[in-house]
């Protein structure tokens, strides 16, 4: 099936919104074997909408609108698509009746009442997080047509729920389950060498997605039912996982700091930092987390020399001699703060974030990261990152820190090697 | 003047990348008073490129194609627009002595000359940030064509530097000047109530935009030459600077913590934190800015209670009596971090981020935040923040942090009064 969006809104033509939403659609379509062609924007402006819609007739097996369904005088995607496809816009009376408990002891205008018009004969996909319902239906021309919501918290939940298996219905799976595996410390292009032959798949398919320091494989596959479509994922997660060894982090989590606090509150342990380079970016980065306050405590962030010394007895002659970018400086960092916590592991990072402050000897992006447990303590260092911004730095050293925890909980070894290395597609 | 963009790229349609290069675009345009009815983006598919180009040519006064200028098999945009718009490729010498000049030492294969293939007769917009050249030109049918490379790092400056000024070449006016006016605490609706007569202005433009928790207005004009743009913007910034007064935290700073490290910096003060719920956002925040090692050398993140007696000395008996999220505790962990840490100013933050942990009397959102100097203590409440997310809830703790700390060094005044009003247009 071929397939074309159109995204309605003036406020994506003047740059004020980037337009997330057709790539949502189009991340949704991807991975349910839906050919994605064309995706147009267009302003709040009804002749040309015609004009965008009557091509997309002409030339796709379906179209999916997003944006222009709500309330207001420039909501006009609904009329202009209904006449387009030879559909005349009648009330809904579930709709209807929706917007009134939505409305519940305030005034309901003609406006708002609107959004019950819905193309005749449609299928009605409610809106369980605002007001305006979505549909999809059948072109005069015999085209499948959907009509999204524009704000992502609506759009999101229906055209998964809704919209896409609206389009796949009659089709041989109405079914779509997709499952994420993350991955942290190879290159996407690396990965994608491995899993080549998974990725030539077509139920389920596989494909690679890189984000700024890490990426995931997402495994999608159509079934009658979820559960078939489930089934028919799970082997394929499994071989990853063993293909992706030690690297993959977790199936359907949220990001290497989720992982990492789960897995510190299931073994009961805690953990501590102190962050010179980072300035609290892996605190952060760990109380992001809901329930983050089961394992983390106490963090601390000594920007400054003497608040090393006073706060992590960093010795003043350890400075002097190894200067605070050094590996001996990590670890007591590491120790004190994890001594100071009463914790079971403590992380340590110091380094030159940039873009000043490098010289020929410890150049910007230099870090060392150290994580220790009360017996051991383990240095991982980063080397120069010509090119690299102070914000990628600083995020690449705290994940650093993230993979070292994981990595020493579940006793994986490596801990020593920086996840930036060219040898892993790393660059 | 009409335009269109025309971005070129499978990735775009299969939602692995999102398209900020046409918003870019659609920015600058916008600024440079160039209209822009359609955004299409196609894969890289000559035939469907080649659709989506003469309909643009057919209704646009101008055609801007982004991305597929490289030097990969599918990269074919300035062949398929060359032919549409009836100019053949020719090899522009000028940037095969670049290309040689950057592949120096190394092979410099077909693939990559043919970088250097560039209409007849056009505009050469170099590539300072990589190696394939962008162009503007006519086409056959009198329309203006520009194609611009697909990586933001080299499509920005080609923009604003080669692109805008070729496009307005010809038109009143061919110099842009942009000023952008920083707000925290005014909601964008609100402020666009201020300043609506502003808004309705065609030289200078002004525009609103909303971020996560504050706003901005970007003031443009349009002149014969840069000195005579600025000249046009000074007047109305001043103005606006002179309306939001307070609320306005800078012309063309990058951000809130931007504005307060450079404020505490020249002042020559330093502020020291103690976080709670922001868990290390806000210390974050002040480390995102170079340079702000002169104003910040401790933070601390004191999650769980014992760690706010232990490190800030906060009672026992005042974490009982009042709990951790109260005015009481966010004053004494503010004067105790500013005390340890010797600094001029001291913040304190917690509050429940949620998703749980909120009672009837302690409601998710709820934050107490307070500023010290070691004479006088402020606190902010911030109150109950219903369908707000953590991320939210953490993100506006810190910015109020930091607003509090430019009122308190300017002298402003309304330092207990949370930025989250709704009387202000905020919500």
């Amino acid at each position: 099936m071929n397939a074309e969006i159109i995204s309605v809104g003036t406020e994506l033509l003047l740059g004020h919104t980037v337009n997330t939403d057709a790539s949502y659609v189009a991340r949704e379509l991807s991975a349910a074997g839906i050919n994605l062609l064309y995706d147009c924007t267009v302003g709040d402006n009804p002749e040309r909408l015609r004009s965008a819609v009557e091509t997309a007739l002409g030339r796709s097996d379906a179209v999916i609108t997003t944006g222009g369904l709500g309330p207001t005088g420039d909501d006009l995607t609904k009329e202009t698509v209904a006449a387009c496809a030879g559909r005349k816009l009648v009330r809904d009376e579930e709709s209807m009746r929706r917007l009134k408990r939505y409305f519940q002891g305030r005034f309901l205008g003609e406006s708002q009442k609107k959004q019950a018009m819905l193309p005749e004969g449609c299928t009605v996909f409610q809106n369980g997080c605002g007001t305006a319902p979505g549909c999809g239906f059948r072109s005069a021309n015999g085209k499948l047509v959907v009509m999204l919501p524009g704000p992502p918290s609506e759009l999101i939940p229906m055209l998964r729920e809704s919209a896409i298996p609206f389009l796949l219905r009659g089709t041989a799976g109405a079914a779509i389950v997709s499952r994420i595996v993350r991955v942290f410390g190879l290159g996407e292009g690396y990965v994608a060498e491995q899993i080549k032959d998974l990725c030539d798949g077509t139920s389920p398919t596989c494909a690679t997605y890189a984000l700024t320091d890490e990426m995931f494989v997402r495994v999608t596959a159509r079934a009658e039912s979820a559960e078939k479509a489930a089934a028919l994922c799970a082997p394929v997660v499994k071989d990853l996982r063993r293909r992706l060894g030690e690297f993959c982090y977790g199936v359907d989590v949220e990001s290497l700091e989720d992982a990492v606090v789960r897995l510190l509150a299931e073994r009961r342990l805690t953990v501590a930092t102190a962050e010179s380079c980072t300035g609290g970016l892996l605190a952060k980065r760990i109380t992001d987390i809901a329930g983050a306050s089961g394992v983390f405590h106490m963090g601390v962030v000594t920007y400054a020399n003497e608040i090393k010394t006073k706060l992590l007895g960093v010795p003043e002659d350890m400075l002097a001699q190894h200067g605070a970018v050094s590996p001996q400086v990590a670890r007591r960092m590491a120790e004190g703060v994890r001594e100071n916590a009463g914790a079971s592991l403590g992380v340590g990072i110091t380094g030159i974030a940039g873009p000043d402050g490098g010289t020929q000897e410890k150049p910007v992006g230099l870090v060392y990261i150290c994580l220790c447990d009360g017996e051991n303590a383990w240095v991982r260092r980063m080397g120069a990152a010509p090119g690299k911004s102070r914000g990628w730095i600083r995020h690449m050293a705290s994940s650093n820190a993230l993979d070292m925890i994981r990595r020493r909980v579940l006793n994986l070894g490596g801990m020593e090697t920086a996840a930036y290395s060219h040898e892993r597609g790393m660059h």
